[in-house]
């Protein structure tokens, strides 16, 4: 296979932090490390947009005093085109929920449903875990 | 210890119902199925209203349309005088909801919370099955 | 419809308690609580026994340690009759685990599955509460 | 801020395939992707190895059927250095188990104890989302 070679510009304190980061998880260079990044960025994007059977693990956190926001949450799970099989919710503290859906569906119709949760307002933190179907 | 007798008074179909109950579980005669009925509701009401350590896991079903049920639910959670440890929710079909609720605390708040739920306005079911702590 | 009348015998301490609890409660007479727990039971007891889709949450408490408990509470719940849709489990203390199913399926398949389960040896406590679909 | 320029060297196929994911994201080049990968692992890594106080939601994928797994899981959670609030289980098949945990404690204990889980034989899968407290 042919090794090729590219040009990447930064910030000096960016570079300086993540030769750091990859020393201490024992890379033995920077492109190696880099390379792990790029791969792992194109599995999670690979699996987001087909078709394949997945399950989805969403987790959301939120205020539960914004205005509509609990009820929008829970009727867009109840429309929802994939199946949510169930969510746990836990009560941070007085203000914040915390809230994990775990789904199942095509990986790119999971990807879709998570991206219209994570867009009502009021949600302040929402991350997706895509697992392929064993 | 001094055995008495007591009458009860009720619908002939209704003795005739539970009687079918009785053999079909068992029990020798009437009596001994009654005892046992009082026993359990006298042991599930000492629990409730006492204050020993419990766990109290409370379903809810509800439909999640009505006006501001969801938010009022979420709410009360936030602000229950108990530990409400985490709380399941399962989408049954598009209107109704099935909650999960367990909980710690002292037997009679638990009991004076779920109360509290189940009188929310459109809540459908709520039963709540408390145990001691071990 | 005919009314009619029997009696119980029971001991005297029994009936004094049961006596408090039904005042406590609000029951006009003895009678009135002894047929609504008739009529409960009644009630349950079709559900259990019946081919209604149903859906069923069941409250295990058992002692982690007695071996191959957890193993055969996990194989149990994935080979079950009916469909386990989410367990959800809280650690109580170093030994003590609550285990809560929600499962949906027919009522007697429900709680044939349920009393499966119970009766695995060192689950300390089970409780099912079972509700029909709305 | 100083900006300045490394060489990293890869397979002309990875590259390829990285190039279209940037476009397909909207990145006006490389080099922005990347910069936004290498901060992305540096949050993560700060969080996972800091001390501050934080929530984790652990998703891991098993098969049951390994000898001791559920057994070893269960204890381990039992005895977590951090506080294991919940953990919801799904039986995705026959064979295969999914399980999410949330917990709450320092991050980077939280991300030892994921790590240990992890660990255990026949987990086939374990992804830690870690959270900052709000």
């Amino acid at each position: 296979m042919e090794t090729i070679r590219f040009g990447v510009s930064l910030d000096a304190e960016l570079l300086q932090d993540f030769d750091q980061l990859c020393t201490s998880q024992g890379y033995a260079n920077r492109s190696e490390a880099l390379r792990d990044l790029m791969r792992e960025a194109l599995e999670s994007h690979a699996l987001e947009h087909g078709d394949v059977a997945a399950v989805g693990v969403l987790t959301l956190a939120y205020d539960h005093h914004k205005s509509g926001l609990v009820q929008k949450l829970t009727e867009a799970q109840h429309h929802a085109p994939i199946d949510v099989v169930a969510t746990l919710h836990v009560h941070l503290d007085h203000d914040t929920c915390l809230e994990v859906l775990i789904m199942r569906g095509q990986g790119n119709l999971i990807r879709e449903f998570a991206q219209k949760l994570r867009a009502i307002k009021g949600v302040a933190h929402g991350k997706l875990n895509l697992t392929e179907m064993p």
